[in-house]
């Protein structure tokens, strides 16, 4: 009953998925395991879950016999000690997305500035709170790239609250490190409050020295997101941050919901502080890997001289890239589901906003992932 | 660093907690293991965490590499069977927590009637969201047994919500089915909600069968919480359900945080659908340590004709206690943490409305938990 129930539910499906390919659907479909799908659709470090990680969430099973502690000072300490952030603060949460939920509900800004396309729980979570929400429109022909002169500009205008996405989902693009000091504090004299998700920061060549953490108290309009969701491949574990000014900070663990993370996510904190191995090597295969799928995507489908464009290949400064299809007979709805159906998941970027049904997302994976989707989409585009 | 960091915190701590001892400090305190402190401040099943979910979240954990499916729909198929109610009446959530915050903020009531004393997130939860909050206060000198017709009286004055928690906490009475079936019925008469937290009630003498679910496609304005935490043991999981009227449980599903529930909580359902012969031994063990354990105190320090009562006990219908210090000389914040630097924590309830520096609460425990209560009682009433 519960196979036949669940089967039906998922083959029916919702063509709009918000958040990418939902591989559950897809395993079921093609009576695949999960781990036999290829699943480009979601931007998480291929290395895996990291093996001191799995150990420590496997010791720590037994401990669901106990509460968490309320106050989780064990892993903001911990946090602490990673973000080399005061854990004053620090705020943990239930994945980054209670976080995001959390800061509108707390800051209650009148109005809200979003860069787009971007993620779309910012809309989400600011329309939850009846916030006005304004886009800024990142520039195709600028590659997507931030303006930061025109942000500013618009931050004079007036706005209680800006985010930003660094670096930006799905366009891949980082906004330097300067260029987002000179934002912030631009913002600071006009009393507008900066959200940054660096969500993939870690994920970008230089890692954690991209983050604006060390901007924290300095500027008391800084707000910035983190999570260990993308960059140690849990998202399944709900694990984000919040970091703040400590006064931002206290007033949202103050309408947090008690217990929101659970114990796994609570004791995840041990091996953030000795994941130095981990990061090392996700940079090395980042550049690597980064660079190969850029380069064998535009040699294969958008270098001209070597045969008609078929796709406008976006240079990608972390583990995901955006893409545009030229060929007219095709958008990414139809190209997704033809590779869905043999096992490859893309993410159909057509729900962003200021994208159209002819942009989709593939994540950075493992060389040998990374030379079946060049393969499959070569056969499918030909 | 991290240590005097997380000790310094813990040992400063809070007098007033919430929600009950905190088993870290102690643990901290007493230089011991968790499982060597006696833990009589949280009501959860000694039977501890069945081995078969045990099973399952250890071999799940290397999915959390996903996503958690995003409708859960397998996760409901199974609760489906569990609850004996069709899965589109069931919202599952992040711990009952966020099922109670969802209900306030979807439901928006005007006013609330919320029985006290009770569990406290109700009436924060319906703060949150600026609903009025009054209180149906119990009655010490009825044991704190619910008055149906007084209560069904002030329903019929007029308010949008009822609040009722069946068994309650911290009192342990439980509303008979007949009697709660007349309460929702007059409810609905009076275009009244009725909420129940039904967080202990496979934990009482009859278990499932006391529940109100059977009535949730009769009544319109039931909502009825449930969760995993208690009967199975695993507060750290954080997994609850709502069940109410598919119109209401769709609405808070539309505005629920995504990926609030993690992968391991996502996939417990494969062990309820097989929990019988864990819920079989739990009423075995019930039934026989309720008894024992009420029948002893009442013995040692309530029967006045053995010696000066010293406690009263309230004969409790689910795995807890709540009892009254009698002796004046003494008060529960000071027996707290008398018996707490002798590893055994007991629950203050000094901060449940209407209740007194008197009052506290014990759960039920295995035997040699609840002779080592008994008998560290003994020797600190003396």
């Amino acid at each position: 009953m519960i196979d036949s129930f669940v089967e039906e539910n998922f083959l029916e499906g919702n063509p709009l998925e918000e958040h990418g390919g939902n591989i559950y659907k897809a395993s079921k479909m093609l009576n695949k395991e999960l781990n036999e799908i290829f699943d480009f659709s979601a931007n998480i470090n291929p290395l895996g879950i990291p093996q001191k990680l799995k150990e420590i969430m496997i010791s720590n099973i037994q401990n669901m016999v106990y509460y968490p502690d309320p106050k989780y000072y064990k892993l903001l300490s911990q946090l602490s000690d990673y973000l080399e952030v005061p854990w004053i603060n620090i705020i943990p949460g239930n994945g980054s997305s209670e976080i995001i939920y959390l800061f509108f509900k707390v800051l209650k800004p009148r109005d809200v500035l979003i860069t787009a396309p971007s993620f779309s729980e910012y809309e989400k979570a600011a329309l939850n709170e009846d916030v006005f929400v304004r886009y800024f429109k990142l520039e195709e022909e600028q590659g997507f790239k931030l303006n930061t002169r025109k942000l500013m500009d618009e931050i004079s205008c007036g706005v209680d609250c800006v985010v930003l996405c660094n670096p930006n989902n799905p366009t891949s693009k980082l906004v330097e490190k300067e260029d987002m000091a000179e934002i912030i504090a631009h913002a600071y004299r006009h009393k507008t409050t900066v959200l940054i998700d660096e969500a993939f920061i870690e994920l970008t060549e230089g890692s954690k020295d991209n983050s604006m953490t060390d901007y924290i108290n300095t500027y008391k309009n800084l707000f910035i997101i983190r999570a260990a969701t993308k960059i140690f491949a849990v998202p399944g574990l709900r694990l984000g941050y919040g970091i703040g000014n400590k006064d931002l900070i206290a007033n949202m663990k103050s309408k947090q919901q008690p217990w929101s993370l659970n114990t796994l996510a609570a004791c995840a904190g041990s091996f953030l502080i000795c994941a130095d191995d981990y990061l090392k090597r996700t940079s090395e295969w980042l550049v690597e890997e980064k660079a190969w799928l850029y380069k064998n995507l535009v040699y294969f489908f958008a270098d001209s001289s070597n045969r008609a464009d078929k796709l406008k290949v976006f240079n990608p400064d972390t583990n995901f890239i955006l893409i545009k299809l030229l060929c007219t007979e095709l958008d990414s709805c139809v190209l997704k589901e033809r590779l869905a159906k043999r096992g490859v998941l893309i993410r159909d970027a057509s729900n962003f906003k200021y994208l159209d049904n002819r942009f989709f997302r593939v994540a950075v994976k493992d060389r040998r992932s990374n030379e079946r989707l060049i393969n499959i989409l070569t056969e499918e585009l030909d």
